[in-house]
């Protein structure tokens, strides 16, 4: 692979250097000549790794199909069959969506996705292939993580592990789960199913957890012992969202967070306005490994979102209350390495030896980047330019 | 003034038509030849009223400083004390420094302003003054509401009552106040100043009331009480922030909302997400006029803000769980027409014969507009183009 001296950058707001990429990697960092390498020119931008998408709905995103109207019922399950029904009267093609959004998230930043697909008794496994397709066309854009994700319902809905397991057979990374009890209504059977599977198959699981208050401390409990007794550490367990260390009870909430951190148990965060959401100074502070994401973006949910982990980072800061230049870069790095660390990625990170997955973007500091999302953004993965100005630098069809 | 024929618009998302400007005015809606007059090109955008900054602090941004590390103490009083101090050590100019959040706030589409503008026993009237002058070298951009706002307390500190006297002597528009209870430790005194000193200048009042809970609702109920035994009626009272409102005890919450829509006073809300916030639909459906701005924008405060009421809106409905169209909507009339009337204006709206203050900008529909946030708007005022693609099209010093 072709060598690339990108100059005159400031990673994650330090002194001007130099990076020399070479195969692909950060060969060097300092002050150095181009000896016949072609030069990027940084022209004094900041430079922080690639963003990290660590949870994304790319299957069912209506990005670039006609306007949706949104007027579905208020409850949770009114959301998920609406959707069921709408994949196929809208004609939400997993494989063409997923590549739109893939190019938009590509153009803002991420170098990195997880992203969640529906698996049920309607849909199969069509949705699986389809992101699969969309993950090995765009194999040089964008590393993909693939989470089999029962969004219907696992046990409440016969053939739904079956079906997992065939997305598992396929090339599906990770087993998905989904409110063992408010959805499933047997959280031991549903946790049971879910760990069952990873454990075949030798993968992590991420689980969607939305369960408010107690019911979602009874649900973060039973997937901690799980983790522990299977001995799955190292961030192979995630739980996704996990609003119930939102609630007030901040006791009960610290020995969560203290358990987590013990068993190796990461949480993905949106920093979600409307709900309570995992306090995240007190996370991190606690030892948890903590990632954010998207989540699902104008899709037959709800019509907010654009992919923009820089956004992301920007939501994340105003939820917590972070203020202080040093706060606004921890919601950064939640949105950079945070997300990577969740992820498993151990091969990431702005340093010689690393993949030239990064970000090139102006601003004076770190937290003037995040709060000013400026659309001047170049995007290099494996030191390639993937984005420049919001936009990818690829096809999709 | 010129006439102007705006052609090939949707009003509020409905079916494309032109608008004839004469004198400013709206003159006509319809289809209808130029005729002479100069033509504005719509190309079937979208037309929304001009959008209402309700609740700004012009004087106090650092737009277009330096940047500020910010390292500020978690307290309120942290928060109001390091400000005070920095005015001077990094010479915020309210004159300079409130003419550049003006551009930015017109160029992302508000016709309308108020702004809070801080009197204090250090700064005395000068932000006021220096404020007036760029009310008054933007007059023909953008029609501004000043406050006069006792940031650092009133009866706290002895002489800013008279301070405020002498501000609205020099042409504020409004009497302030902040927190009778949490800051200013004596709430009839407080509310009694301030009332005092709107009834001798014959003027509103706006109240920012950040005290949560009982607290909040407490100088909810006296500044009620004050306005219906004044007889200030027709949204003169207004209660920025009314964070307990946002309180969990529903029946509580409902009660005051009765008492808000009877009494005609008004409230404000940002949405902020870090903290307990007015229940949007439920204040609205109580009849309660609903306002939203930006508060402060990149100061010593916080880093957040850009001045863009068109993502204040989107903010607003992340906040409050707004996922419907028809919910969305109602966010952005929060951020139009609800701010006008919080704002007490009586000729505002897209219509027949009243000023053609509006915003033409992409979109399939008004909550595709929200949440696309896009770059591409022509603001008018007065039937003149005072922005385009988010650049105000006049300078500021």
């Amino acid at each position: 692979m072709t060598d690339l001296l990108i100059r005159n950058i400031r990673p994650m707001g330090g002194a001007a250097r130099d990076i020399l990429v070479r195969s692909g990697r950060i060969a060097a960092m300092g002050t150095m000549a181009a000896e016949g390498a072609p030069v990027l020119e940084g022209g004094g931008r900041l430079a922080i790794p690639g963003l990290v998408e660590a949870h994304a709905h790319l299957d069912k995103t209506l990005w670039g199909m006609a306007w949706y109207r949104n007027e579905v019922g208020p409850r949770l399950i009114d959301k998920i069959d609406n959707e069921r029904a709408a994949k196929k009267t809208l004609g939400i093609d997993a494989r063409r969506q997923s590549a739109r959004q893939v190019a938009l998230t590509v153009g803002h930043g991420s170098t990195h996705i997880r992203t969640h697909v529906d698996v049920d008794t309607e849909c199969g496994v069509s949705s699986i292939e389809g992101v699969m397709a969309t993950r090995d066309a765009h194999a040089e854009h964008v590393d993909m993580q693939i989470v089999a994700f029962p969004q219907s319902g696992l046990l409440v809905r016969p053939g739904t592990v079956e079906l997992l397991d065939q997305a598992m057979r396929l090339g599906a990374d990770v087993v998905g789960g989904l409110d063992p009890c408010a959805i499933d209504r047997d959280p031991k059977g549903h946790l049971d199913a879910v760990f069952g599977l990873a454990q075949q198959h030798g993968k992590g699981v991420d689980i969607h957890l939305h369960e408010p208050g107690e019911m979602g401390v009874f649900s973060m409990e039973l997937i901690i012992e799980r983790a522990e007794a299977l001995g799955m550490r190292g961030q192979s367990v995630v739980i996704s969202h996990a609003f119930c260390l939102g609630m007030p009870d901040t006791a009960a909430v610290d020995r969560l967070l203290a358990d987590l951190a013990r068993a190796e148990v990461a949480i993905m965060t949106t920093g979600t306005p409307s709900r309570p959401v995992p306090p995240l100074q007190r996370a991190r502070a606690a030892g948890v490994v903590v990632g954010s994401g998207s989540d699902g973006i104008r899709d037959t949910w709800g019509p907010y979102g654009n992919a923009d982990l820089l956004e992301r980072a920007m939501f994340l800061g105003m939820r917590n209350n972070l203020r202080r230049d040093d706060e606004v870069e921890l919601a950064l790095d939640v949105c950079t390495t945070g997300g990577a660390a969740m992820m498993g990625l151990t091969d990431y990170g702005l340093a010689v030896g690393r993949p030239a997955d990064m970000v090139l973007l102006p601003g004076a500091t770190l937290t003037e980047a995040v709060v000013s999302r400026p659309r001047d953004r170049i995007v290099l993965k494996r030191g390639r330019v993937t984005a420049r100005d919001g936009a990818a630098a690829f096809e999709v069809a």
